[in-house]
């Protein structure tokens, strides 16, 4: 198992979710960046649990340390390694030998033998995704400074439901029943530049969408309109290109959300990941002791959300921002 | 520009439409594998086009030369080189000056500061899908060696229709009228055992959406129930888990297709693919003549499919094995 | 087995000695690039064999085909396949049973559970080093284009001897005697500009140096001084830094070969590689017959250089600047 | 700059020698490892300086924590991490505007725009060889493990001294002159199997070399007779091929050193790493004021050892181990 990604901006991700720490290794950086860290705790702190009665009561300061990388509030050139001690642990809510349905922990536990933490879902854990974030944040202030390039993701429907006036109503109810819900995130990304992504296998879908699926409880993703393009006719859905008052190449519409053969073609790059509702629920669900391979029926009652989905917007604009970084 | 996947089941495809030949180098194959080509050549066919009143009436052969990496109808473990001269070009149906609506054309032409070879595409094209399709084959035939592995994709939708009989209607009727028309693929894969895949960046989610987005014209993709789970309650959508009479870990129902933390858990692997019309209709398309910086009407006439889904459907099938084929 | 190398400037080779074709398949090629290819038929005319008394007989036209990647005559940012087809093959000379000291045969015997193709040394023949040299004949003149970087090697010893006058009477005795001789090849690049490669595992000597030891035969790489530079006092082999006539950097020496930390320092590159006498003499030889698992005495009888040295030249020079093509 | 290696075990290393803390990130290692620390330990301990008289007088515990990727003492399966924290750090001893000869730091000042981080080397130092030999000392366990793979280094040469016992008195020469000397490492690996490397780029040479010249100070790398064998008939290095007494494949020589066409034939690897006299001397060397752009001779007085030769001995060894724990 090797958490890394990136050819240029590169991050290798560690940590587990009860384990002492988690952190990220940063390289491809240029020598010579000021990060913003007000900004970067922000982002940390949009993704953190703790902050509303509808999230997880764990409570994380989420406070990375650096510790190589930077030298005098700038970069170096070198790789920068960002660590977060884990504190509020509370590991007796795990236990090993009833899986959870619909997480990783029977196909981890037979991938690695059993030899896996599992506690919180060890490394599988949504706690990784803080350094994610860590590393988003830093990438999109590149883009940023670099093209004024700017991300933003939004929850457009919450169990179906686009009005954003009742996402809360629909999450206390969920969370009152000892149930969740999931949710759809769009993100817009806008400055990105014509020419980014390559033809065929690393296409700028290709890339985007396998980071947004390495966002765990993603179970979909769509460019522009998407599974919606499917329905329509050709005539319908045509992006025309024309000539704005500037004299620029302009299109008409954006139904394939600002990328056409892989490539951008300069419009806002438009995309949306379908979160599922949180797998561990207190209502009880059928597993199997693997202690005695015999079926029960259990309640799991770990400090959880009943909706990732409000916490999982700064993810998405994360790696929309890591994803993105590779063409600087 | 590098057009190569893959870490085991590495593949490298060159080759432009109109060109002189497609082809594709692929490393990583065991020694002492005895392909079937039969079923290779079984594979193109239904990937070819011309074989349908609603297909485009081009007509390839896709008769690939194995010129390397085989001895005595067996891999010697060296790349295998396949190549495939193109026939039947007519490049005089492109205009380099006008891009299509939806098409790489202006992306490209960007990218690659007007040298891009613009005939059909050039790289770009559908064509390419040929030697992807030829490389699916042998890691299909591997997966199933190895694990009686069984892949098996159908169109589900044709323009937002589930009934199959009425497919074909859909599609004459769009072509009659100069247009095109969509669809989505779903792609189920019978026997990968549980384990496959890794946490976080590189799930199995992550493997095959990339390869998918690598298909032309696909632009959403969704595993299990995809888009549908995030409309549902977590208590509606839990996988329970079970014991079968044999003793074996079992599962209730299948919403997460077979991949739980991104590794596979043993059940039915089960993603969808939504492919958007064909974005050259003859239906006039508003574009700019790049000779003139002038928005013009223009009716694209090259020979395309109303609808590329049918011969969409063993190329996801190929990625899908592709895809696979690294966890070998 | 997959014979890809680079990151940007990307190659993939294939073929067999004795198969139907070898050829390369080139990523990252910029777009608009004009390749002058009587240049690169001279490169391959150097390390082609026939071309004296003292080498093979073996003759082949080493005419490479260009199937992909170009557009009236310049590159198209796609993959360039540039395919020669093998001509003049006599397999008959070689037998599979009897394994070459010194060769890859008994080792690829292993590897490959004797699947492999043993004709020539089949994908380990120097003969891929053809489709190396068409590669570095395209990745220096992006070097020179873009830095006005030359790159040149010289033979500086063949079997100890350093004076080049007696270098053919050497290799005409070996050939005479059935025996053969090994050489060094030094090589030096002029141009390169400060700040090439990576601290660690990237730095430039590790790239040169892997792809040095990618040439048949050679068996130890030295930078600058190398071995020599063991040998001394830090107070005798300081490249002392100085200011010259125009106020630039300089240095009073160079016993790094332009090399500090893995980064170029904009010295001259100078390196060596030690080429050992080819193993396929008539000289009798011990070996094993594979069929009865008996050792047995033989003469090996294959068309085959008592020299190698000269036509590596080419070779070390091609993988200097597909080394350095990365840097681009 | 990413410092990373590695496609299965894969590790991507941080920290600089004046910066907080080192350490490395280790991908790819099997879950339900028991590591040995104590061996660990003493790897480390033999790299570690302070240990005599002739080494330089800065004391590092080099004590490691691991802060992910274990559970009870065994490895999980998720990469782990371990940090080791900097004392004994005194910055004041370099200055920034005047380059030392032979180090990295006129060639990273120009690479990172002055902004690397210059205090002993930052990243480039010899102190990030200490996550290299903790990852290594994980690596040859598994080595080890699987295949009773032994590996052992010795000093054969320091300035041109053959003789063990007079290596102390040169160093010590060395040392009170203000001087210092290189030497030769040789590296054994017992137990290898055969059939490990790819033909081509992916040669077991073209991987320890790769990594050997990532030591700094490496600048010659030779395998098997290396240098020596190209000053040798073929007749004369004939690594003969026979059967031993029980009736297995075995060499009558081995002037390879056990690799053949790039792949290990089963004899016992062998090859030596040229170690050039540590640059930081303090015999007075002639440098530029990057300041003022003047010449001036300076007294570099660092605490710096006069011989680095036997502290790489640990490192050769982690890094044969890494290399060859690529083909587990």
């Amino acid at each position: 198992m090797n958490s890394q990604w990136g050819k240029k901006f590169k991050i290798s991700v560690f940590g587990e979710s009860h384990g002492d720490a988690i952190g990220v290794v940063i390289g491809g950086l240029p020598a010579g960046f000021e990060p913003d860290f007000t900004e970067v705790r922000r982002e940390l702190q949009r993704r953190a649990p703790g902050q509303s009665d509808n999230a997880t009561p764990r409570r994380e300061a989420d406070e990375f340390e650096i510790l190589s990388g930077m030298l005098d509030g700038r970069t170096t050139g070198a790789p920068l390694m960002a660590l977060c001690r884990n504190t509020d642990v509370r590991s007796r809510d795990y236990e090993r030998h009833l899986p959870r349905p619909g997480h990783a922990d029977l196909a981890a536990a037979i991938k690695y033998g059993g030899f896996n933490d599992y506690r919180g879902g060890g490394h599988f854990s949504g706690r990784l995704t803080a350094p994610v974030v860590f590393a988003g944040a830093l990438a999109r202030q590149l883009l940023r400074n670099a093209h004024g390039i700017e991300i933003s993701a939004d929850i457009i429907e919450i169990r179906g439901e686009r009005s954003p006036d009742k996402f809360d109503d629909i999450i206390s109810a969920a969370r009152m029943a000892g149930d969740s819900v999931g949710g759809i995130i769009e993100c817009r990304v806008r400055g990105a530049p014509a020419g980014w992504g390559e033809p065929i296998f690393h296409s700028v879908e290709s890339s985007v969408s396998a980071l947004l699926f390495s966002i765990p409880a993603v179970k979909g993703v769509e460019f522009g309109d998407g599974f919606a393009l499917a329905r329509r006719l050709g005539s319908e859905v045509s992006d025309g290109i024309t000539v704005d008052n500037n004299g620029e190449i302009a299109f008409l519409a954006n139904h394939n959300g600002g990328i056409n053969g892989g490539i951008t073609n300069g419009a806002e790059l438009v995309f949306r990941a379908a979160i599922k509702p949180t797998p561990t629920i207190s209502i009880p669900q059928k597993t199997v002791d693997l202690r005695t391979n015999e079926p029960v029926t259990h309640s799991f009652t770990g400090r959880h959300d009943p909706c990732i989905v409000p916490r999982a917007v700064p993810i998405v604009e994360a790696v929309a921002a890591i994803a993105l970084a590779q063409y600087l």
